[in-house]
């Protein structure tokens, strides 16, 4: 069934099997200990394997995450597939200059080791896309974002991250990669003027799986325990 | 269990079936279908009822929220749990100000529509949480932010989307409320000075479960389809 079809979009609004009586869902113990498992196992991923995704893969996977919140039903969301070989050689010298910089940055003794975390999966990831906050969006009509426009750009955040989720119920693997000039994506990518870059996705089949980060495996930084973030008023 | 004692830390974090083996979780088209309609019936609720919540399930979620990614594992999200009477009554204070400019903003056919919308569960919900977001935080040493320091509050953004979602899954609503001052949200709730605020979250039982979003019901605006929001380069 194509992705983008009358027929998709009515079964993802609606469901297969509530299209008549629209009965609210009961989540049970058992879904929510997997839904437990995606979460912990959900991993930003580096490594991937160069095998294509089905084809209609990442097109499906998008309109799911459509059904995100957004402020004032604004869906400012807009996904660039990136495709183009040239396009994507000069993300990554984007990359790269960036990169470069951010190592600078660090202690020699920590640069040795950011240099061996392999940051970037824009080498194998079969599947590219740039995530955009359109900020010019009149969907909407500006609810709930005056005080706060940044919200858009939170929307935008959210959709990613269902797209992350369903990816990985799928035995698909996700990296964000941020360390990239944002207006330099907006230049490369050729995008409207309104639009503020948020996030370049690199997505595929992983190399492996794990429950730990990357950068807990590899002694950069660890987990720390949720009451230390907590206070009370 | 209490919700921060190493012995639940240790289960969210590995598992309770995984702990020596650590197998890597297959999703199947079964949860997939599930996780499709936890999406497709998360709302963002206003109307609340007032029945408290079991002892320790917000520090619970809170504590899943936290298996969220973050930005060179960072964890920059700060939940505030508003308790006292008087700052819950400064805060609807702030969003009524807040509120009343709005109004001033949307012509007045959309004014009356919008005052019916009840944008708030202020006065409902039995649970607060304001979420901050870290700007000053160490952890992660900097690392995939240089470029882009709001990736800090992006990844904030994940958590609260985490929970919003395990939240539904126990039969919980959360409403996001935008319609604030930030800088007065932080006097308010006295928080450190590099704690920028993301986002105040009312949680509690809903008064009715939907799928569809409560602006689209009210006529306010009404969800795009998807294949509006893809472009390829």
């Amino acid at each position: 069934m194509e992705p983008f079809s009358q027929q998709f979009q009515q079964r993802l609004l609606e469901g297969d099997k509530r299209i008549a009586e629209r009965v609210p869902p009961r989540f049970d113990a058992d879904f929510r200990a997997r839904l437990y498992d995606l979460l912990r196992w959900r991993r930003d991923v580096r490594r991937f394997k160069r095998t294509p995704l089905p084809e209609g893969t990442i097109e499906r996977l998008i309109a799911v995450a459509c059904l995100s919140p957004s402020v004032g039903l604004s869906e400012p969301w807009r996904f660039v597939l990136v495709e183009n070989p040239e396009r994507r050689a000069r993300i990554r010298a984007n990359f790269e200059a960036c990169n470069k910089e951010a190592l600078e940055m660090q202690d020699p003794d920590r640069a040795a080791l950011y240099a061996r975390l392999k940051l970037a999966g824009l080498d194998d990831a079969p599947v590219q896309v740039s995530v955009f906050s359109d900020r010019g969006t009149a969907q909407g009509a500006g609810l709930g974002r005056l005080t706060m426009p940044e919200t858009l750009d939170y929307s935008v955040v959210t959709a990613m991250h269902t797209l992350w989720l369903v990816a990985r119920a799928e035995g698909l693997g996700l990296g964000w990669v941020s360390i990239l000039d944002p207006a330099r994506m907006a230049e490369i990518l050729e995008v409207p003027k309104d639009w503020i870059f948020i996030g370049h996705l690199c997505m595929g089949y992983p190399v492996q799986e794990d429950d730990t980060p990357v950068l807990e495996r590899e002694g950069w930084e660890h987990r720390h325990a949720p009451e230390g973030v907590v206070v009370r008023r």
